[in-house]
């Protein structure tokens, strides 16, 4: 009998070998708390060769934890936070940017989680200087998206242009940017900081890290404070090289981009032999490591007697098949023997 | 020539090794996220072990978390949190509870960092009903204390039927609850639950591990809606079991205790060595791994010559000298030789 | 030439004479602050006898200060307020609940700005127990609503019974409560606490107050420490009494009532004279005292020549035309004459 | 027999009969809501005519509206406000600071209820750039003070140098402003924007009006964003008209000035009347409209008698005596007779 397939979540993985590894090595010695210690000049060092030399890069524990203190140090509290309906901060994060920030996120309808140039510029000048209204001040987009899909680098630029032109701030969560910038074939400066993003939540626990994320400010100026906001918003780490650790790792031969064109590769391989089964409609582009399904009954329990996965839309049992950069082709190929032989 | 000895503080100390070899072990294939995993449930079972059968647990990320996510639980944002004028919370978190709880923060003099039953009375009892003031609701103590002395099970419990009875829930910012069991000879049940705590934060970091606190729930009913409070607050792990691999390492066969006892003992050999000192004063009791000393201006001098070490209060340049589980006694009596040798 | 129709607002009136004269008669000597008078112990009197003996009502200074601080009351902030999109509270409130309160809006969509008990119902059963996801704790109607429509006896029960089958508190934005009772017919009791309702804020000033609301507890459980939160929102008055002097003034023969009716006259007067112009599409049921009708552009000026009014949603041209308490007879039939002769 | 002297609070007086025949005169048919109307624009013409023709003021409901929302206007949550032990915003709020603003608040010893320029400047370099530590960004000054006393013109300009010079904003909390312009001799505007001050809580309340305090923006640029910052926190009035004709009726013929001087001599009458009794030890400089007086049982008894007034410190039976714009002197000599005789 074959093991099931793990498709639940990439956070369901564990981490990358490697991680642990360099953890190990940070170990040696004891070392300066609060990331004035050699590991982390290493990591803020690959941020700023990968970002700009003025890149200003901090680490903290995770992602909810740098989105909020992104969005933290990018608004006031008066001020709305622009968002698809289905992103991660509006939808999975408990409130977290209400209670921490103060603001208010105006969710925005989009079928595959990509918001559009005009939904950012008709947002961004909803209400401006109106008193009784939030103020809008910052576009939060995901890359990839809640959906698996990506923006294009040109839909990048045509977003943050817009959201500039109407003085509105762009981050990026990109809790999974490493998969964006393998599916587009881009580097990581060119889908942020070239294309116009301020502040990016740069994701590392769904790559391959134990658990670690960064804040990193392509607008440097917006990251004045950010020490205080770290550590208020209780993100501060005292060993801090151990977070930095895992970002070496990662970053050591490009691991994080072998790591997730594994776990794009891995979601094609899935939808390719799922794609054309009776039964299952696939609902989004697979252009990242999540193949979205609409499986009819019959089908679900198929797949669920040979795989854990959620289902993201009860209402059209849509399904959310998520591959990681520690899914193997053997574990793809055996389920989707075991479900055809079913089908047979 | 001898290597310089650190005294900065316990959390400038790497890990454990054995908290490393377990978190590799825990990253055997894949796991359920957000704690719903087996290494998880074994911390948790610790932690019923040794507070009882009804203790509710939860890990978090790092101190500041698990004392702001405790006193959430604990409050409402119109009540007060009676603390000494030495608590981490008052003095070290940035503010993080006025922000994330909203609660006002009520210090009290206390000379060696700890308060009194009598002091938590009066305070108790301060303002109640009265509509302009903050509601006390929580004393918050720090064991051991900011100051490196502890809490005696009499002192607990004194205090806590003190807060009890006029109304007031007892927190313990326990960083360090493991220095203070080893050095009160109790058990970690015995200096919080049966003194009479209602919440702990128990400190795994400085204790030994990479990062990874708790918070416990020794009156269960103030738990009931804490994951969302974690949650909502950043401080849930996706890959929880690296968090309870933490704990599960230094609960096996004590290692917290050995830990903490080596800590504390390294305080006393260094205490003891210096003492006498002409140009020392130590100011405080020595009951865990910190030694609190004025030094004249000389004497400073030749310590930092041969140690790393903060001055804790400008004003009377008084030094805080901190040991951890990684300080060697070699390291001391290097330290003591070089120091003293220079002195004659 | 005729003076222009005042149709921008109900707080655009001043207050009622009556109100006034009791400020005026209050101000007799010292009287103790902050609600300890005589003209405070008379408000409550009122509202118990309006609403049920046990009733808790609490003055406040304004409509967003009701809001937020009864929603202070009812939640935690990892909770969720279940609304219609177009709540005062989600769109007119620059963010108050979430900064104060720390709560998400979940906003629903709904036409008339009335939602149903199918949408309370499955917004309150929404990732219950989810810790990712706010918790669904209050659903907020408003009545009469944003668009002038009221909920019926019937429907505010089937509300509240939806709402409390799930665990969620009903609260009513009752800046138009009076408008609610007067176009139902019904008592204040048998649409608030009779069906259901939990708590309500209860306007006074668009009927004709200077600018005085109050919080009223239903369910008198809620308001065990409502004074701390009404004091620390800012929304405690020193010299009470002339905010409670208002209450006692619009309740003296239930002038609110009379005003209330009186308003929605106006507002049917006016709809009766537009409804069957060319270039006027009224889109909303006229129950309250507002008017809501798209205007073609010759309209739309031709109204503009007479009268001021707000466009309430510039993508349709659509126009809100609220009536008040001081609006007259008179001044709304010159202005559907001057409209009329214009048209002809 | 004669009536009871109130000695309870300034704010238990009525109001001016003045300002309610201003407050009639503002219900003259309709104009528009939240401060577009001709009223408001004569209260902000007065106060630029009073504090410098850049000055931006904003209408509030109340004392604790007007601090803490010029307290958020100037600070981010992780920022540390220096206060007096005895601040108002410190004891009496409830809280409100630190829920609001997010703000950490700093009290120093303050026997006299004034802070002195070196205080002010230590704690202004206090763990700046650490971040662990709250980051000074404004010092509080009640003026008067919560114990009756006033700074001179040259204290706030020393202080007001050191703050700067450290780079602390210098907010007056001036619920009692009108005392100090009484009692120094001094114009509104040579006590603060001329002394330094950046943002004053003007406080009406106490001063003779029904309820309406403003927030003074002497430094103009920090008011940029304020009428946001107003909304959100409850205090933006809809009816703004009857909050400006307050401000115009205590701004006519400088009734403000009449009042407060008033106020202030009916303090120092009851102060030199019971100055030399036995069983009575004065406290504190009479410098405005308060005496704070160490009573003996019997006199505490005797005074109880004749008067309404509050124990200010239990542990000392230090009585707070206050007048107000309304007390009179036959009311004062009466209480003295009636004390004295008893002590005949």
């Amino acid at each position: 009998m074959t093991a099931r397939l793990e498709l639940r979540s990439d956070n369901v993985a564990g981490a990358h070998p490697r991680v642990l590894e360099l953890m190990v090595e940070a170990n040696g010695g004891s070392g300066p708390a609060y990331g004035a210690d050699a590991w982390t000049a290493r990591a803020e060092s690959w941020f700023r060769d990968h970002f700009g030399g003025d890149t200003a890069s901090f680490l903290v524990w995770n992602g909810t934890g740098a989105n909020v203190s992104a969005l933290r140090a990018m608004t006031r509290p008066w001020q709305a936070v622009i968002t698809s309906e289905h992103a991660h901060i509006h939808v999975d994060e408990c409130g977290a940017p209400e209670l921490l920030a103060g603001v208010k996120l105006i969710d925005l309808p989009s079928p595959d989680a990509k918001l559009t140039p005009e939904q950012v510029r008709e947002a961004g000048l909803h209400g401006v200087g109106f008193e009784h209204h939030v103020q809008p001040r910052v576009v939060s987009l995901t890359q990839t998206t809640e959906y698996g899909t990506a923006y294009s680098v040109a839909e990048l630029t045509a977003i943050c242009a817009a959201a500039h032109e109407v003085g509105v701030l762009v981050h990026v969560d990109g809790a999974r940017i490493a998969n964006a910038a393998a599916t587009l074939g881009q580097s990581l400066r060119a889908i942020t900081r070239d294309a116009g993003v301020d502040v990016l939540s740069f994701g590392l626990t769904k790559n391959g890290a134990v658990g670690a994320e960064a804040v990193v400010f392509l607008a440097p100026d917006l990251a004045r404070e950010f020490r205080y906001i770290r550590k208020q918003g209780t993100q501060l780490a005292s060993k801090m090289r151990f977070l930095a650790a895992q970002v070496v790792a990662l970053a050591e031969d490009d691991l994080w981009l072998v790591n997730a064109r594994h776990a794009n590769a891995m979601a094609r391989r899935l939808a390719e032999g799922i794609r054309d089964l009776p039964g299952v409609t696939i609902t989004q582009r697979v252009e990242a490591n999540g193949v979205f399904a609409i499986l009819d009954a019959a089908t679900h329990a198929r797949f669920a007697a040979h795989a854990d996965f959620y289902v993201w839309n009860e209402s059209t049992n849509e399904a959310r098949l998520m591959t990681s950069w520690a899914t193997t082709e053997a574990e793809i190929d055996a389920f989707l023997e075991a479900i055809v032989r079913r089908e047979a």
